[in-house]
């Protein structure tokens, strides 16, 4: 059974999860396996391979767990965390620890197995937004959860272990330390200005123009001021809300929209690298509305220098923020 | 001139250094490049290659800058923060910046292109740790600085460009968030129990050693709890400190013991993985001798699940800290 162990010192919680060693790579090894469309799990006809669904966008009525889907959510194989059971919380001497409860699942973006966010279509990327939002607001009535991550690892060297395009989810019953870091920096500018962090932010970005990488009707994309890693971009929507989940649907046709013109840009500047992106949304039990703004991390992953600050959480960045967008604004389009 | 920057939101600093981008490689790529004995700027013979030494152990009172010597510490040739200059403090709208101040030194280890801290002698690595401590007490009297990073990067993928044996020191203006986590912590701790909350972890350590990889008369080394990746060790001295610099020889004489010991045990259980070690010390100008204990953190980088981790700062371990002692304490030396 996995656990969630807090650290006594710094009270971050780490997920413990030895079942994910079964694994097709054990610990010794990175092993950057191509796994290819024949036995890619992910592709149509192979529906039987993967967990059954949980949610899948269909065609003229096709039966689950077959072929007919544009869009398939299925439990990951190798869970993080396991969503039977109860929330046990335990001590061991000064140690805390609760049971590994929690959704962990594969959103198959596409039934192409070569497609990426890149060269989807704008309603195929609005199609994988939906997913996000359809699935948190099902986990949503699960209490034992606290926050749900929505990320994406894109490439081997960002983390990904099948090449064919897919999100993951993980619903928690802790809220994970960056983001609890977003949450309370945000209330005390809250306390002391009455106004929201990132709208501040998105004002003063808008007014500036150096780091505005794309901007549309209603999302923004910007490479922050302290950005940690080069090329660092971030989408957010320009009125103010704290929830992903409940962003009406012309944000999330912006969204795409943004999501498409920005990797796309990414991967012309440099050559299409790896990245992870998450979406930062409030945690679900309390309410962060006056003062968190949902928004979208895109990090690419270019520089050999991260090393170091994986692990240590101090970060040398080597492109600043101001010529990383002029590069990525000077791309053709 | 490198800046260091805040995020407005969680507050965390970031250096950006845009001219390091100078260096070998730039962003485009990550070149895994192998330099070779003929070329490398840390072998004896090429010392002119380097910046002027800041520091070095000699025999045989040979000059400065020229053979004859078993230890060189020199200035970063790329540095992320430039030592000249005075720190000036500025905003830009609700941004803060500072300008990039700081020290940047690379601690050549051994005269020898192959060795590592697993295969150099205990008296060699005891040397290293003499370095990093003089190198303190001398940058600690510039009062612009108020922490001190002490590193090392091994293997390319832990971000090490050259790959003769060497660490790094980095003194900055700002405290980094990593270092301040651990010592509010550790603070709270102490003001709720009178006590060290690293104290009280090496004592219920060794009272249970399900954790404990090895122990010597100073030092004792430990799988932590919440370990982040697989094989985490922390090295903690026994005798409460707050500040590395400040132990007296035999401390040292273990900890080079300790240090050699638990790599061999990593590089024989693991093939020789790459790895980042760090230092954890007091910030220079606050007195957190009470509460605050000084130790070393190694994080073998054997996993490809790290890609999301890295910048979330929320880890998934697919390997118990139990798990992980028992295959270190079993590896024969």
């Amino acid at each position: 059974m996995p656990e969630l162990r807090k650290d006594p010192i710094t009270g971050r919680w780490v997920v413990v999860s030895t079942e994910r060693r079964q694994r097709p790579m054990d610990f010794h090894f990175e092993r950057a396996t191509a796994i290819g469309r024949a036995h890619c799990p992910f592709c149509p006809g192979h529906e039987s391979v993967t967990p059954p669904e949980v949610l899948a966008y269909r065609h003229n009525g096709s039966a689950p767990n077959g072929p007919g889907w544009d869009l398939r959510v299925v439990p990951n194989k190798f869970p993080a965390l396991r969503v039977e059971g109860t929330l046990d919380r335990q001590g061991e001497g000064m140690f805390d620890r609760m049971t590994g409860i929690g959704a962990h699942e594969v959103i198959i973006e596409t039934t192409d197995h070569d497609k990426t966010l890149s060269t989807m279509t704008e309603l195929e990327i609005e199609r994988v937004l939906w997913a996000f939002k359809d699935r948190v607001l099902d986990l949503k009535n699960d209490f034992r959860f606290r926050y749900i991550l929505l990320f994406k690892n894109h490439g081997a060297a960002a983390g990904a272990t099948l090449e064919h395009g897919h999100s993951q989810l993980i619903a928690l019953p802790i809220v994970p330390d960056f983001v609890r870091e977003e949450v309370e920096g945000a209330k005390r500018h809250f306390a002391d200005k009455e106004r929201c962090v990132f709208c501040d932010i998105i004002h003063q970005e808008l007014a500036a123009g150096r780091r505005v990488v794309q901007e549309n009707a209603d999302i923004v994309a910007i490479a922050p001021y302290a950005s940690r890693v080069p090329f660092e971009t971030w989408l957010l929507p320009r009125a103010h809300a704290s929830r992903y989940e409940e962003a009406p649907r012309h944000v999330f046709e912006s969204l795409a929209r943004m999501v498409k013109t920005v990797l796309t840009r990414i991967d012309r500047a440099l050559e299409s690298p790896p990245f992870n992106m998450i979406i930062h949304s409030s945690p679900l039990s309390e309410d962060t509305s006056p003062f968190f703004h949902w928004h979208v991390e895109l990090m690419p992953r270019i520089s050999r220098v991260a090393g170091f600050e994986w692990g240590s959480g101090f970060y040398i960045n080597p492109t600043a923020p101001e010529e990383a967008t002029e590069v990525l604004r000077a791309v053709k389009l």
